[in-house]
């Protein structure tokens, strides 16, 4: 195909977002040529001003606009809980439930030796630091029910546990809505054997 | 949600794109968030030159990047061929087939009073005069079978038909490696009415 060369940069530059392959890439390109020119330069400025307008929190990496995060407020402070995820995007997630008040601690990834994550690369010395700061009585663990967020979960249990600090972690079973004959089995496993008293 | 109010600008601007709904918007907003800044500022860049650097040709309305559009060239103006298109996208798909060889000229959309294109919104004149330019024998229709793109069709038809010029238009039947039994009654209709002897 004879794109011309500017067009095929546009594919390329826009083939870099998860999710995007060739034939997306080329229906996006297709539609920004029909954008007004001043709706270029709009979307280009928010998208220039990403590394300034969103910094992460210094105490709990969340992302935040304001100077005060949002998420470090005095009531939250006060009530004894810390919830720690993995990315920052996560803390929306959960806040979306409208079921959690704590704080939140953004450990920054979770362990891959493969991607070489290894514990030095998460921020557990600030988090050890903060539960001691805020008097936590529970560390809510919230990372993906994936082998790298077992491990770390794991991890985090071994690292916290002498402290004798309360640990959780999110519950497992059946996604809501489902039924049992598209749950695959390990779902299933573990649904079974937490199930509750009903 | 708590969204910091510029990651809220991010997601909305990325609505713009079509297909991309609130969770997509989200996806993109929260990957863009890694992008190191200098791939940012090159993404920037891309986006900000498409105005400058993506042209419609002036004689046949595709696009390109340089100053001699790729399609109107010396042995394609001599060929007698003129296919016109909606879109200027529409040309990289014919292109794509390795097919045609001929002219193209972009209608710049097709005939929808709901949408506000009418026919003095269509480059009709200049079609006209490129037909006599270029001694063209045959005009192919390339429009989308749509109810609009039927319309569209029929118009030219009318326009050009005066002319006694050939016109023809884009084959109706069954997709390639399609089964019967999924095929819609519509367009089982027209490759019935338009069977070929075998």
């Amino acid at each position: 195909m004879k794109y011309p060369s500017h067009l095929l940069k546009v594919i390329q530059v826009l083939k870099r977002f998860p999710g995007v392959g060739m034939r997306s890439a080329e229906r996006l390109a297709f539609n920004l040529l029909d954008w007004p020119e001043k709706e270029l330069e709009e979307f280009c400025q928010i998208v220039r001003a990403i590394p300034q307008e969103l910094k992460h929190c210094e105490s709990c990496g969340c992302l935040t606009s304001e100077p005060a995060c949002a998420f470090c407020t005095e009531p939250r402070q006060m009530n004894g809980y810390m919830c720690v995820i993995a990315h920052p995007r996560d803390a929306f997630a959960i806040e979306g439930t409208g079921e959690y008040k704590g704080l939140y601690h953004v450990l920054g990834g979770v362990l891959s030796p493969m991607e070489g994550i290894n514990p030095d690369k998460l921020s557990l010395p600030l988090l050890k630091e903060r539960i001691r700061t805020f008097q936590i009585r529970e560390v809510i663990v919230a990372l993906d029910s994936t082998l790298e967020g077992d491990a770390t979960a794991l991890y985090l249990k071994q690292e916290l546990e002498p402290s004798g600090i309360h640990i959780s972690r999110l519950a497992f079973g059946l996604p809501m809505g489902s039924t049992l004959d598209y749950v695959d089995g390990g779902t299933l496993a573990r649904a079974l054997s937490g199930r509750g008293r009903y």
